[in-house]
């Protein structure tokens, strides 16, 4: 199977200009970037003239099913949000509930430009389903809680998850462990954690530091922030991807810094939550690797990475009163190159380039926010709209075209939401 | 002319609920919000099943035809963008620039659900009547920069202004003095100001304690705040619309409350350009009146109310570590109605209410980001985008349906942004 996309501006995140440029994909991979060779012939022919090419972005941190909590519960004080609203209702979702948020959350996922995503919830194994069939690259995570006493099972199905579905539905699905944060496992728990992922040879995907009563309890109990005490406990030996880190000491960067820890910035959900804001800027500026996530659509409300990047960008400049920090470029890496990274796919997606996954989502740059056409870069990140992904192709696969979703029955999917969410709430 | 708008999940602004229910407009008015009377027969139906039918959004401060600047100059200190790139493009600007950046913008805030909104910039007289054309309402403002020596032609300009446009154009232009701010005007000129608005009974746009320097120069200046010192100078007795507000001493929140000032919040741009973060919580439980703006989009860059609804909610919460603060019907109320009370309409637009001027937009919640349908103005702030806005009434014309503007040729209007911005960075 031969692709070419034509006349499309080209963003090749590989800090090359922006210029039209030729794309080719053969099969799931990207063939070449430039001009096509002479009598090249591709089964699909894209018209790429108006659009604006560029891979597609890394959602580097999210709880796909929370979407059937979007817009339940809002504008109350986080525990009660959390133990009056959120909890009871988990409890009442099982497999099937699980597939169908995870269905609706990747139509929304596809339409506003995300190709790759890194998940963390329970029953995981639906979430890896609902991926393959919207033909979506995902990481899952089995979301873990638990102490040394009953922690055998719960590795059992992190263990299981791996087994079924790792570099499955054609290398789409991988698999991280997913210990939940250091104040919901205790150290025993954690540390057989860790060894499952010496055994399995996988990645972690925890919260760290999201809160400021985390780190003063932390500190409290441990003597020792909770970036310190997962260094302590040996987590960072292994390749980890750890959201939020909003409230660090001046030692926490270091300990980031030196051992390649992924941070995943969730702008929307620090800021919804009462969080505050990540120093993002210093992040970077230290050396750290960040990327960006959504989160959950019900601290968020949505999973459009177009808003997570606008506001990365905005609110380090407003919080450190420099407008000159995380300019766009620097934004964009972060959504696409630095959550390749995250994701441990830093070599096969994140950038437009021969070899790597093809992974691509077409702008619609003809629109009147987007006009007039100066520097692309920063349209994307200051102006542009999920809605302007109007193409998205993944794994050498067309998934949406021209706006109409390919992979997904987007009536069936809303209708198994109505029906979901009122047993849900009744 | 007589309009049905049938089956839409209506939002009034009024404090009622959400609920299905049918709006007749006849001629630029709402006739009812109910149940039409038995045998009413419109001239056009509008089928509004799967949509929400709320007041159309008010963007209170705005410099529309810096559109033509969008994407051209961006992560640069605040001064070398202001001096070495904007104004040395706007020198090359006249009234031809002028008609066809406001042309542009109004294509965009139409299309993102703006039905009225307030400019500031120069050959005022283009933004009126590309307003007019297009079917916008808007309010009108001559920026001026004086000082006493000079004034007396540039208050000309704005009495002109006044004759030939307020209240034209089936009602949809309305004029007000745009004194740039107390750092660009001196004392004198802005007591000319103040007389001219007494003559012609018009009300103040203008920018007050956007930067911390402004602040601290006025203080060092006069021995008062920015805010202090225009009531000083009795600014205040005219009806103010207050840009920014960023920096705010406490004595100036119950000057702006005592005084009925309109604080227009701009949170976008405050961030993009490194000013921080306007208390706009202390200022609504203060009782001070704040409703929204998108400021220009050469520091934004785009003019879309839904981002800046969806930051002041968020930005609240995450300034103050309380998610409870600015719920998602408070950050509606300042988009619609306390924005239509900055611009002395308040009688007029803001609420869907029989009496009130026709300014209706219709979103289609058949999206998945908008799915399930639980708190739907929770759905509005949180998870909507621009481009969920489908059809839009003003005055009881339809500017947009379907996605589809009216009243706008959008290929000609990027045929001469293309042309004029060519030119403009040649």
């Amino acid at each position: 199977m031969k692709m070419l996309i034509k006349n499309a501006k080209v963003l090749t995140m590989t800090g090359e200009p922006i210029e039209k440029q030729e794309i080719g994909i053969e099969n799931d991979r990207i063939a070449f970037v430039g001009n096509a060779p002479d009598g090249y012939e591709a089964d699909v022919v894209f018209e790429g003239e108006g659009h604006l090419a560029m891979p597609g972005l890394v959602n580097a941190h999210t709880h796909s099913s929370m979407s059937l909590l979007r817009n339940y519960a809002d504008d109350l004080p986080f525990w009660e949000w959390l133990t009056e609203k959120v909890w009871p209702i988990e409890e009442k979702m099982g497999p099937d509930e699980i597939y169908w948020g995870t269905m609706l959350s990747n139509a929304e996922m596809i339409k506003s430009g995300i190709t790759a995503y890194a998940d963390m919830y329970f029953y995981s194994a639906e979430t890896a389903k609902a991926s393959v069939e919207a033909g979506l690259r995902c990481s899952i995570a089995q979301g873990l809680i638990g102490s040394s006493a009953k922690d055998k099972e719960k590795l059992d199905v992190t263990r299981q998850l791996f087994q079924d579905w790792h570099m499955t539905g054609d290398e789409l699905i991988t698999v991280m462990a997913g210990p939940h944060a250091p104040y919901t496992c205790d150290d025993a728990f954690l540390t057989k954690v860790i060894e499952l992922c010496s055994e399995l040879n996988i990645p972690i995907h925890t919260h760290l530091s999201e809160s400021e009563k985390e780190v003063k309890d932390s500190l409290e109990k441990h003597g020792r922030s909770p970036i310190q005490h997962m260094h302590h406990l040996g987590m960072f030996n292994h390749h980890t991807l750890a959201a939020h880190c909003v409230h660090l000491l001046d030692e926490d960067f270091d300990i980031l810094r030196e051992n390649k820890v992924h941070v995943v910035h969730n702008p929307s959900s620090n800021l919804k939550l009462g969080n505050g804001i990540s120093p993002v800027s210093r992040l970077l500026s230290s050396g750290v690797r960040v990327s960006i996530g959504t989160d959950g659509s019900s601290s968020n409300n949505n999973l459009n990475m177009f808003e997570e990047i606008h506001l990365t960008a905005l609110l380090a400049k407003g919080s450190t009163h420099d407008p000159a920090v995380v300019p766009a470029y620097q934004a964009l890496e972060m959504a696409t190159k630095n959550g390749a990274e995250a994701l441990n796919l830093g070599t096969e997606i994140g950038m437009i380039q021969p070899g790597m996954k093809a992974d691509i989502i077409l702008v619609d740059l003809e629109q009147p926010h987007l006009y007039p056409h100066y520097q692309l870069d920063a349209s994307l990140v200051y102006s542009a709209q999920a809605s302007d992904v109007r193409t998205v192709i993944i794994n050498g696969k067309i998934v949406m075209e021209k706006g109409e979703l390919k992979t997904i029955d987007l009536e069936k999917t809303y209708h198994e939401i109505r029906r979901i969410t009122k047993m849900l709430v009744d």
